[in-house]
Order: C-alpha cells, then structure tokens, then sequence
C-alpha cells in the first residue's frame, strides 16, 4: 500500500536507495503525446546530488531507461515504466549502523512496522525514490504543456531568510539562475552564505518552496474529499521532509477578516477573473483558472555530520555519526520534486474532469 | 470521483445542504464493536448550528439514523448506512442568488465544472456535509477507544489571537468548558470576544485548530504516497475553509537547525520514547508511538453579512447580499470534525497496517 | 470492502435484508442528464417479488427515495443517495435459525468472517441487496440511453430446457411478455410449467440469463487486467447465486479451430464490422463495436420448502425447515439485475475512455 | 487504468512483447517472507515458449531479476520491483503488418482506443505480458505456501476431448509429468496427439484449465461486489484468450434441483464440512474451508499460419499472412498463468480478511 499515486494518470514506483535499482510505472498519460526524452534528462538533473557546492557532494548519475509505453517517440496510452540503476550500491559498508536508529529518521519507524529494514541509506525511505517521480512527473509536465498549462516552483525561505515579496512581483525565470533556485538574486546570495555556514557548522537547516500553476481550467477538482488543494497537499506532504502546506492566503489568511479575504470576481472583456487571489485558484476544492499557488515547509534533513547518542534494536545506547555526504539544505533539490507532484495532480485531475458534463462527452 | 475516503476503514457521503437528506456509508468498522448511538449523538452536538451566542443561530437538528450494520447492538462487519434529513430545506426562497456567483464561493466553480448548480445554500460544497463526517468518525473514535486510542482537538488560534503554550502545558479537556472550545480559559475569553465584535462587524474571520492523537502503536502509515501525514493532511485540508496544515515543527521548524529539531531516542524502562517530539509523532511517515499533533488553518469564512459587488452567470455586475445566519468564525464548530477526519484516518491505518509482518498475520 | 463497484461511474451499497433500509450512493453520473424516475420504478417492478406465480409470493414495496444529486429533475454531479425501505423488517421471528446454519447459503460464512451475523433472512448475503443495485443501474441506463447504447438480457435456459436459437434470430421484446422473460413464446410456456413443477415439489431450479449490448461504441475496455468482459465477468459474478460467465463463444467455442472462429473484419460502407462474431464484441479486452454478448449462470438457490439436516453454531445436528415464501427459480426475476450491473459497467467504461486520446481531450 | 490487480497484495505491470522489457511493482507482500529465487525461475519455465513440441518454438529465456524489496533474502515489506528484458525485440521486420488489423486480435481495438499502436507483435495485448504475472503470482504462492495453502491447474480439455473425472479422483501431481499438462496419463496422449494435429493443419484449437486451491482458511471473500469467486472470475478473464469462468457446479449446475444441489455440513470431529462440494467451496462469496476449484475457457487463439483476408487502417481489403512460431493451443502455457492469478486473489483476500473481527486484530 502507498507505492501509488493518483487515478487515471498515476504513478507507481519501487526501489531503495541502495538496491540495484528504482523506477516507476506510469499509467494514464493519453496516447499520442511526442514525449521528449532531453526534457525528463533535464529535470532529473535539477534533482540529482552533487550539482552544486551547497548539495551534497555525492556523485549519482540517475540515467533512466523508458522500458514501455512509447512507440515511435509517442506515448501509445500503454504503461510507460522506468529504471533508474543505483550505480554504485554495493561499494560501501553500512554494517556500523545497521542495528542503530539514527534520530528523527525513518529506522525505528520501519523496524516497527516491518520487523526488518534494509539499512543501507534510508532503503525505501530515501529521499533517492524521488528520482523515480520527478521522471514520472517530467512526463506529466510534457502532457500538461501541450495543455497550455506551465507549472513553476522556487526557494522562498531558507532559515529565517525569507522572500517577502508576492511571486506576482517576481521573475520567476530567475530562479533556476542561482544555485538555491530563489527568484531574488540579491536573497539568494544570502541564502547560499547561510547554507553554506550550515555546511560548515556540518549541520541542516530548513526551507520553504513555492510554486505556481498557471493556466489551469476551471473546473479541476473532485468534491467533496478529493478537492484539488487536499490531493495537492498530500502531494506535497508525501515528500520527504515536508512538515506543512499552505495555498492561497494559507496560516495567514487566519487573521484577515472575511470582507477583506473575499476575492471579487470581475468580468475582464468576457472572461471571468478574479481581483485578488486569495483563494489561491482553488475554490471549493475546484480551480477558478486563476494562479494555483502554494508553499510547502521543509525541515532541517535529520542527517547531520555530528555525533548524535540513540539507541540500537536491542534499546541499548550507542552513538550515531555523521559520515558520508549530506545536504545541508534540501529546498534547491525539493523544488523539481515538488514541481513533479504537482504536475502529476494537475495531470490527473484534468482527465478526470473530462466526464463531468453529459454534453461534452 | 471525490465522495469516499480511506481504504480499509472507508466512508462514502452524499447530499447537499438544501436537498431531501445527506448521510454516509461507513465500510470496513470491524465486527464485534459495541456501538453506542449516545457517543454519536454528542459529537453531532459538538458541530450542530446554534449551539452558542458565536455560532449561526440556524437551527438544525441533525437527528440521524443508522439504517444497516449494526445488530443487537453491535457492528456486524457489514457497511453501516447512516441518514441524516434536511429538515427545513424547503422553506426558503433561492431565487435572488440562483444566478450568482457569491464571492469566495464554489458557485462559479461547481457551474464551471458541472455546468448546473443547486442554488440553494451551499449545495454539495456546503459545510453540511461534514455532518455526515462527524457520524462516521464518531464510529471510528469508538473503534479506536476500544484500542485505546484517543483524539483531542481544540481551538489554538482565532484572527491573531494566538494560543502559545504547547498542548503539552494544558489541560485539553477544558477546551470543551466554554464555547470557543479553547483550553487556555483566559485566551478563551478574548477569543469570544473577538469573535463577537466581527459577528457586529457582519463579519467573518479566521482561526486555527489543533489536534492531538495520543497512543497511536508505533508502525502505522504506509510508505511512500500514502504517508501517515500526507493523509492526515489530505483529510484536514478536505474540510470545508481549510487553508494549511502543519505537523510537528511545521512551518517554524523550517527555521531550526537539524541538530535542534533531530529527536533523541530514549529507553524508557524497556520503552522506546523520544526526548523532544519535533517529529509530530511521525517518521518517514510512520507513526513512532510519540503524540501526534498537527494543525490546521480555518480562511475567514465566505459568506458575510455585507453586500458585495459580484457577477452573474451572464458575466453582468451585481450585488449579492449578505442574508441569513452564518458562523462569524467557524473553528469552534470545526473542533469536532477535525476530530472526525482524524479518526477516519487513524481507524483505516490501524487496519492497514494489520498485513505488514509475516509472522502476525 | 467490497461494497462499491466501478471507478467512475460507481456505486456503493448498504442494507441489509431486515434492517430498516437499504440504499446506494451512485457517483459519476454525469451532470444535465434529465432524471426520469418513472423508469427507475419500471426497473424495480422488474425484479420485485411477488410479480408472478413463478416467483417469490412476498410482497415487497421497493419504493425508493433520491435524497440528493438531482437538482430540477437533472443530475447535477454530485453523489445520488437512494433509500429503499425494508418495509415489514421486524414482523418475524428468526429465532428458530438464529444459530443454525442453512445448507449452501452464507451463514456459516459469514460466521466465520465476522464472528457474528444478522441471522433474519441473509443479511447482506441476501438478494434483496441487489433493489440497490436495479435503481442504480436504471440510472446508469438512462445514461447510456443518451448516448444510444441499449441493453437487454433474458432467459436462456431453465433447468433443461435450453434456448438454442441465437439472439439475432429473436425479437428481444418478446421476453418481457411472459412471466419467465425468455423470448420464445414456446419455450417460455415449458419453461413456466417446469418451474411450476419445481414450486410444487417444494423445490429450486436453476438457470440462465443471456445479456445483449447494442451500439457501444469502439475502445471500451481497459487492458490488461480491467479488461470490458473480465469486468462484466466479475460484475456478474457478484449477483447472488452466479455460478458462471461466459462471452462470445464462451466454454462453446473451445472446440473450435482457430480458422473458424476468427471474424472476419469487413468495410460495411466505410464502417469496420466484422461478418462473424465469436468474439462477443471484445478483442483484446476492448470493444470493437459490435454486440456485447453474454451468458450468465444461476444456480438452483439454496432456501428449499423441505426439511434438511445440518448444524449449529455448537456444531450440533439440527433441522432446518424450509418455511416462507420463496423462489423456485431466480432468472426471471434475475434479468433486471443482470441488466443493471451491465449498466454500470459499461457507463464505467465509457467515461473511463474519454481520455484516451491526446487531441481529443 | 487497468494495470493493477490487488487491493493489498497488489500487481502492477508494464511492458509490450517487442519494447525493451516488460515487468511488475509486486507490493504488499508481509514482511519476513524468505523469497526463493529459484521457484519463481521454475514458474517462469513452466510458461516460457519453446517448452516442448505442442508449444509455440519461440526461444524466449524469460530472465528476470528482482530490483527491489528484498534484502538479505527476506522480504522488507516495500514493493518488488521485478523487469523481464525482451531479448530480440528488435530482429525482425513487422512493416508487412504495420498497418493491418490481424483477425480476433486487439489491432483494430486498440487502434481504435488509442488512434495508435505499436504493431510489433500484440504491444501491450501480447501474452507475453502474462510473464510478470507469473513471476509475481510466483512470490504469491510463496507467501500462500508459508500459510499452508496450495494451488494447482491443470488441463481439463482441448478441443472435445474432455477429462470427465472430478479432480478429486485424480492424481494432480501427474499433471505436470506430460507435456499437455494434464493429470490423466491416457487422455493426454490423446490431447497432445490432437494439437499435433492442429499444428500440422496450420490451425489452433481451445481448451479449458481447471484449477483447485487446497486449504484456504474460512473467511476469505468481501460480500457483495468483491465476493471472492467474483475476484477470481475477473482474475481469470484477464488473461489473454479466456471465454469463460465457472466455478464449483458452474454451468451444469443450472440443471440441478435445489435439493441435490445443496451441500449438506457435517462435524468432522469438531471440524466442519460439506459433504458434497457443488459450492466450489465458496458460499455467499466468502470461502468456508473446502476445496475451491474453477473452470477456465480458452479459445483458439487466433495467429493462425494461414493466410487470411482483413482490412488496413484505411479500410482497404488486405491479406494477412500467419508467419513466425505460434502456440497451437495455448492450454499447456496457460497453466502456470491461472495458478499465478488464483494466488494473488487469494494473498490479496488473505490478507484483506486479517481486520474482520474486532476481537482479532
């Protein structure tokens, strides 16, 4: 239970960290799609370790094989699966931590639930297993472009440094210019500086992604349980590390008054918009076709380059250390991975919306 | 698409605020469990309309029937069928709004999606439908209690009036002594009185609630999408002006360093604890036997009692005004069905998670 | 689990056969289909008891409400609740069966899957769950009623007496002139006659209804696993006292060679039919446009006029005594329901392929 | 939609018969199982082409290999990821059909549902598909295995030779020591004797599987969609070439009086049965401890080495030459299938039974 996601477009994906390898299943992409190898190349390198000086350093190649599913550089409504190889999962020796439970990790969580627990890296725990869904979600990103639709995350917080200024302010293309992925050129120095004070202090610290969803239809969104906000949120809380989510006005919207939250619709030469967007494009639980945006809490990676005290299977006390190579902040490597969520919810919530009216099918 | 929830532990619900009746069905509650009608019967009074002086003074009474599934008294395994009728749904006129889109609203929504909408009242989006939540989570909090299991929510946060104590430092069972349902009786107060002056404002305004799962067996979540969290989320964010929610350290733990926010493991007496809880209870997704806690951001609600500029569905400008008796701040009355959602949630996990080792199955 | 069928055209039910009310949720149903409920009555009246002197005496009402999802006599897609009442449920006394164990029904397994049972009449396991199932799919017909596709099914076989011609030689209207449904005016006669003869020896007969789907268009069907006929197989399956299914040429056309059985496709004036149809209108698993066609097993049902020797919940020899009213024979009354759960599949299955292709989405 | 199968115990496969490779995600298989490498290879022989004389002389090794899930040899709880690499996918030259829709194939269905297809053999509607279900069907019987239970298919008919004992006259085991795979030593000399002769006639004849599981607990099977013969009807008729399912009495059991149809329990020192077993050892669609058995048709397949007349894509009369190396009777192949299939029906239902009672979990 819990290897896949979504209905009609939906993903299923295997593998840990240190086994031969991972991949995904992808069913439900409609048949017909040119599917661009380069750009599902691209966003795995936006995700992969070792691409900056405030990443980890760990070297991983994550080249992925399309097994199915495509014919002819069109997807054919078939099953499309892919295997990423874990190049080199055999070359390390993990048995110091293999009876010990690193704090605020997944180890005493999986023994308890499994009786046993592949304790090389995080088995299937490992923030590695977002590979295999930021390849899926490439191939939702490509569906939903031929769509119109264009999805965009970005750092909005490291630490207490935080963007204050609207995303409507911003160049968002910016972000992908800088090696935290922060619009603000000048906020971004000083995000890089502080991650880089983590690194050296060998600690983590956490950060915030935003992102944005234009061009969405109205009409996305299944009352009253799967409205498009909670199957987001979940999206995003399935990631590691995330801790909160918010759309629209979110936890501050609390302390506006209804009269000032309300967004007014208005009629701009036929089409029907909205003159703020506090709603976040979601209302109801269904898109308005205004901006879809929304920010996800990341906290400090519990994999730190200290020596911590915990305890073993047998509930005696033993030190944990730091060994191998960390991030210190993993917002910069979230922000593909929350951009392929996203993608694979709009992609799944825009084919179901094409049975909602007896006369549009 | 978007009526049921959960997978082993599963509820269905129909209706809408002004049709003949709404209710729910509830699979999967295990056999054998003495159901006490009374317990449901309070929780529906916890949510109902009119309870207080800060809450509409609609009445409803929210009488509901349990049609199949139980016998002598006890679940029989077989889906419990629950109705609950829409007493006055006939009395009032619609026809001033039938063509118009309130601000903040699902209307646009539901007719972009649907093409057609019931007018009257809320329809499907209305906050009704939670009472059909709350009966099927009061099911689930008996399954749970007879597992020892408990869940408390309360009211930590009213416009910017912010409850700062951990729930840890409280009594939660005040929370139910006074009518804004929060622990901290002075704050309470304050609340109430906030509250009050926006419902003279014809006004609205938001809050926030927080939930406490205590007892939960470590091992529960399933790995990797369907996170203990990420469902918890997709419930809470499922509820009708829910605009964020967070775990554990949540949005602020973004600001902490790893070696603040990691957890430490103690044995305690042959007992496996951790020192601090910046965890929320869970780890990798899975629960590790610590509280739960979470919370969840209520927007100040649409419906206020001012007029308002809007649209029509012809796109003409006009005023929609504000009429009846509405919630000015809905979180007292979202304290139970948080609690509802969060039943709904633990109930179906605990089932799950009863296939995951070779050797207890 | 186990109460819901379809993904999304679905349906979900509740009730047992002496509680106070059964009912279904139908979700999916397209929005702007007008609602004729007449002909959901029509459907009821089709397989109520007490219809004939070949079927069960007891009376039963089956009126059943919509509480919610139709809006101006429309669908407005949202959830369809419907309740039937079980009009007489506390008139008897079942303590005479209360912990014996009826021959071939499910009382014994229910026992052992739950631990406990609703001993009046067969509980869930009782056929008067499927007046859910007729009133959902009359919806579903009506649905597919827009889009021109037709369904029919009737009595093939009764005990022996088998009908050989083939339905394309028939006039399908005829089955619903006589008592027993079977289109031959001849055979239906022998057919009354022998189940006549059954009733008066106090005991059961089984049979079989065949099923024919007219106009569904090309592409239905999902592979591998959801394949059109094995989700119409299991569709069948699920109606109480099926004992088999088989399409096309079903167990027949294993002694056939691969030279006869192959259709030939052929252009009918630009239109693809083929000249034989073996395949029952499924290639792949997909439709291809011609004839679904179907045959379904009913066994002789288990509740017999005699007395039988058996056990108790002690595992003592006891009698159980055939009393009430009962049918001799369940296919006459069987071919609304086989009709209805083909409904729902095939409404299913026509939105499920509204997303197939890219540049028709 | 439609590449899984399972709701706990779950398959999700993906490939066509000439892409790279084709696979399966396997999850919910308990933790702790120690997995045997070798019995899965075993499996995959028994269906692999090129096995004997009556068997298509296509040389496919089948090798697959498990990616992840398994550690230390043991089950970990998290999905297995298992690929299977078409080896000569790319030798041979399918031009001359590229645009030809091949008789009682899925060519023009599919081309119909998807406006494209990867016309290299059967893409996605190949058997060769039915490879990952045995290699997960594999792991199911393992795990069933470790629980007591057991499962066996063989060959009941070809063509109108038809094995007329019950299988509880039979020694089962002899299935597999002919070629034909069917336990009466003499008939299978006729049968192989008969698909000798198809083969020679350039042709190919039907068959029918019959499969019995030994040892399943009381309990198993979801009333009333999900009943477990519904689920194993469904998992049958998934399968490529298969008419028909019937179960215990099936199809002859139609001509039955009610009286002799019944299976009449008795205490067998303490443990209860059924004397006779016209249920199939399934009542009300929950298992009650007896012997579950089941018939499957299989049609003649229809790659026929005949030249035969069809049309293209444009709707032009076109010839189609049957060229390659086919199976004459895909019976002796499909018996590894249907034993893979009833497994992961029954470990899915196995494990969905383990949170009926209260008192239990």
């Amino acid at each position: 239970m819990g290897n896949s996601f979504g209905k009609l477009f939906k993903i299923t994906t295997f593998g840990e960290s240190h086994g031969k390898a991972l991949g995904a299943i992808v069913e439900g992409c409609p048949a017909g799609l040119v599917l661009d190898e380069e750009k599902i190349r691209l966003e795995m390198q936006r995700r992969k370790p070792g691409q900056s000086k405030i990443t980890t350093q760990r070297k991983e190649e994550d080249e992925f094989e399309i097994l199915s599913g495509v014919f002819d550089g069109k997807t054919t409504g078939t099953p499309i699966g892919i295997v990423i190889q874990n190049s080199d999962q055999k070359s390390k020796d993990y048995s110091h931590i293999s009876d010990k439970f690193r704090p605020s990790h997944a180890d005493y969580t999986y023994f308890e639930k499994y009786g046993i627990r592949d304790y090389r890296g995080g088995g299937r725990s490992s923030a590695r297993e977002t590979a295999a869904r930021v390849a899926a979600g490439a191939i939702a990103k490509q569906f939903l472009g031929a769509k119109g639709i264009s999805i965009q995350a970005f750092v909005s917080q490291v630490g207490d440094l935080i963007l204050e200024k609207s995303y409507t302010e911003l160049n968002l293309d910016l972000a992908e210019e800088n090696i935290v992925r922060c619009p603000d050129p000048e906020l971004a120095e000083q995000m890089i500086s502080l991650i880089d004070t983590v690194r050296h202090d060998r600690d983590t610290i956490g950060g915030v992604v935003t992102c944005v969803i234009r061009n969405t239809p109205p009409g996305l969104g299944e009352p009253v349980f799967d409205r498009l906000h909670a199957e987001l949120g979940k999206a995003m809380l399935s990631i590691n590390a995330v801790k909160g989510f918010e759309y629209g006005s979110g936890f501050e919207g609390v302390k506006m008054r209804g009269s000032q939250h309300n967004d007014t619709f208005v009629n701009d030469a036929g089409q029907i918009h909205t003159l703020t967007n506090h709603s976040g494009g979601i209302q109801g639980g269904i898109s308005n076709g205004e901006d879809i945006y929304f920010r996800v809490a990341f906290k400090p990676v519990a994999t730190i380059m200290q020596d911590q005290e915990s305890l073993n299977e047998a509930g005696e006390t033993v030190t944990v250390s730091g060994k191998g190579r960390h991030d210190p902040c993993v917002v910069p490597r979230a922000v593909p991975i929350v951009e392929a969520m996203a993608a694979l919810v709009i992609a799944d919530y825009f084919l179901l919306s094409k049975s909602n009216k007896l006369n549009q099918i």
